[in-house]
């Protein structure tokens, strides 16, 4: 471009005539469309005309000159009661995209206080009710999780997703509040072996490999030059970060490739992480576990979206957990002083009822599920989540720091780590110190067979799975530091008494599904 | 697990002795630590003792019996001037992270109206200061993106990181304030066809072809069944979330697999998008754009982050584009009313200019980067920034709606979209009005290739590049909706004035570089 003669705005205005420039008027919308959730806690004692509402066609009952019509727009639980002619009514099929206006009118004996009567009906998205797959019916689970583009549409679905919101929302005040530094660590990563479990690679849809070559060592075609792997967990990247800003936090997409088909696991989802630098110890990071989650609880306690939760009817939402049960799991988090036991002392305590359990009880083996229900149920007092601690070095991951003194009671060494149980659920949340040092650091490693003895250099090289910049965090200024991760979609479970994430969430991918 | 007997918390006590629970005491902190940016602006009158302040040594200067310790904790630009007894400093090399105490105590006549007389000194993670990388003088950009693990401990690093972290935090106050849902849209899905460029594809790491197998032919192999691919827009996963609680947005990352080599292209990168649901014309959802850059602008204009962006010396970031240029890029955002013009009126007001540029505007082609300067410089008056609406219909996406009715004056069908031209920088948001009818939609499907006409069914077959459930959508209920794009790591480089996305985002991924 050369470079142009000085021109103001007004000369535009001349180029083009007054009529060109800022034709679009702003739209600020002045009448007086309310949302469901807003209309139903309005109780006006006299009728409220010209008042519009937009959603969608949940059902349709007739009576003799009218229509009943359920309105649902995703804000709230309940539908919104409308009250329209019969003539206006024949487009309101199930489904339909409606603006309905009309008058608030206060309805005595009904259901709900007030009603719409409707006096101009708008389809603005038409809807064939017999073909919709979401009827004003009960459907199961599976039959939901086929159409997950329509599945949102379903009046408990919208509260699942209006709770990540406002979860979300919380956990940004809370770390803003501390100032911690909300973080987007990187997805695609250079490491296959931080022992999370398998691992996804990413490869342009056009570099699929030529028939008969292998992809392993056609290594200078690779788009990143080497082989790549989507992120099981943010952690490592964290630390980096906590060494720039100190106290740092994320929630991201994590993956993994593995194909277990359970109720508890997804190829794809949501982890909150949080670092904290410059800690001595595992008492400010279990701290801030407690503290986040009773932040989190406390705060939404009282919204609309967690009222739609707890005191839903029988009815609605009857593949979530019964309604009592969720309030205890919220009511637990809101309390203080979360019991802390060590490993040794939980394994101690479960021997003394070993004949409880199916599996015995033995330190150095990892906590089977019923061991972990078993302290959640009573250490907890089945109400108050409970840290497990300093569990066996040799089934924790290399980056955990050794807890030093060794404990001369305990049978072999163990680590700064804590699991997060909570009743019913077990582990919630998991964390430790990390190993801050680089002599213990690279001994680990070795010790884990990730990294080869003859490979310590700077080098992004395969031998030390491609965590060589890891290590090197250690060799300038690695102050103590710990952090925790939750499994965001698993704690949106919990708070909603979802029976499976693979219902938590919108689009869940997992071992042979991937839909839409 | 077998039914446990009921078994009260004051039981787990007795089992193992009331030492045994609890034993981690809340580690309330009561120390009087501080970050250095809380300390800067702590300007007691009286010397104030028993100040604890952790951080990283940036320089060390010799004087007789003391050094002068320049420390950084990534809160502020400016560090912490510390004075520490010679015989105490031997360890303070370069790097190391240190905790120090002493006395906080005016120091007139230096840059800092205060300073540390450091009492203790504790090295919590040693450096060796001879082979840390990052020393206190310039270092090149290219120098310093060889080693992305350490990058962000330089002081201007962590201001973007802060930065980053801030933004995030006003957006969510931002759209909770006005009841948006925050989603979490999927990262892989089944699409490869939405026209925003290459696309990388997802297999488990184990999974790689056997030699002479085509990866296209094993499907029943594959990990999801079919092939599956990291999304490059959540647009089309946010419309469906959008009908089921009406206005949503999201932060999520995506992929580009493009080998593009620019300051302004990444292979990873967070995209800002939002939709709304039951608009009628672009008015408000062009509206939704503005209101949310001018209140992140003004909401931050304030911070300590922004200020140390704002008005830095012209050393330090020296990378960065001018601070005054950086303020008028603030000042430009938080005005009212930006300008709004048609890309009809646009090009005419180009080709009156049209001796000032290489390429010829021309009616049904793209703007030019030249072009889109030029309306941004002068239809924005080099400081609002510029709406450019209703581009030529087949220069845009398939799910753009046409619009209606046609304008007589001009030569060609158009969309209802927009692209948000911002001084100096171009192009930094774009939105549309969406198809919400299903044969319009198809039809535009069929004209840019993507629906092959047999096949207008709802299976996920390959005839419709994984998009039939996107259409499916319009079936029932899809009132008119429309929404936009924000690239987010562009929007915060514009912020700071980080001259190149790559030195925006901390861990950068693009053609041949994934380091970490």
């Amino acid at each position: 471009m050369r470079p142009a003669p000085a021109l103001r705005p007004s000369h535009v205005a001349r180029l083009l005539g007054p009529r060109r420039v800022g034709i679009f008027h702003r739209c600020v919308s002045r009448c007086a469309t309310r949302s469901v959730a807003e209309l139903l806690q309005w109780r006006p004692a006299e009728k409220a005309d010209d008042v519009t509402v937009n959603g969608f066609v949940r059902s349709v009952r007739s009576m003799k000159a009218h229509r009943f019509i359920s309105l649902g727009d995703g804000s709230s639980l309940a539908p919104l009661q409308a009250l329209v002619p019969a003539d206006d009514a024949k487009d309101l099929a199930v489904g339909a995209a409606v603006r309905l206006s009309g008058s608030w009118v206060s309805s005595p004996g009904a259901a709900q206080s007030h009603e719409l009567h409707v006096s101009r009906v708008e389809v603005l998205g038409p809807s064939d009710a017999k073909t919709f797959p979401i009827q004003k019916k009960y459907h199961t689970p599976e039959y939901l999780r086929t159409m997950p583009h329509l599945r949102a549409r379903t009046p408990v679905n919208a509260v699942l997703l209006r709770l990540r919101s406002d979860v979300i929302a919380s956990l940004t005040q809370f770390f803003a509040g501390r100032s911690f530094t909300q973080t987007h660590p990187p997805i695609i990563t250079s490491s296959d072996c931080e022992g999370a479990g398998e691992v996804f690679t990413v490869t342009p849809a056009n570099d699929a490999p030529a028939p008969g070559s292998s992809s392993e060592n056609n290594s200078q075609e690779l788009f990143f030059r080497s082989k790549k792997y989507l992120t099981v967990s943010t952690q490592l990247h964290l630390e980096a970060l906590a060494q720039a800003v100190g106290n740092v936090w994320t929630l991201s997409p994590v993956f993994r490739a593995e194909k277990s088909d359970t109720s508890r696991h997804l190829s794809e989802f949501y982890m909150l992480e949080a670092e904290m630098s410059f800690v001595d110890d595992l008492g400010p990071v279990m701290d801030l576990a407690e503290d986040m989650l009773r932040s989190v609880s406390s705060s939404l306690i009282e919204s609309s979206t967690v009222r739609d939760l707890l005191f839903r009817s029988r009815t609605s939402g009857s593949d979530l957990a019964p309604a009592d049960e969720v309030r205890r799991r919220w009511e637990g988090l809101m309390q203080r002083d979360w019991p802390r036991i060590k490993y040794s002392d939980a394994v101690t305590l479960l021997q003394q009822k070993s004949s409880l359990f199916e599996h015995k009880p033995t330190w150095g083996a990892g906590l089977q599920s019923e061991h972990e229900k078993y302290l959640a149920e009573y250490v907890g007092g089945g109400e108050k989540p409970v840290f497990v601690t300093n569990y066996p070095r040799d089934i924790k991951a290399f980056y955990m720091r050794e807890t030093l003194p060794a404990s001369p009671d305990v049978p072999g060494p163990t680590v700064d780590c804590f699991d997060l149980l909570v009743p019913e659920f077990c582990e919630i949340a998991g964390g430790s110190m990390r190993e801050h040092r680089l002599d213990p650091l690279l001994d680990a490693m070795k010790r884990q067979g990730i990294l080869k003895p003859p490979s310590e250099g700077v080098s992004d090289g395969p031998s030390s799975g491609g965590l060589d910049w890891y290590v090197d965090l250690r060799r300038w200024g690695s102050p103590p530091h710990g952090g925790f991760g939750v499994g965001f979609d698993r704690l949106l479970s919990y708070l909603a008494g979802v029976q499976t994430v693979r219902d938590m969430v919108t689009f869940p991918r997992w071992h042979g599904r991937c839909d839409c």
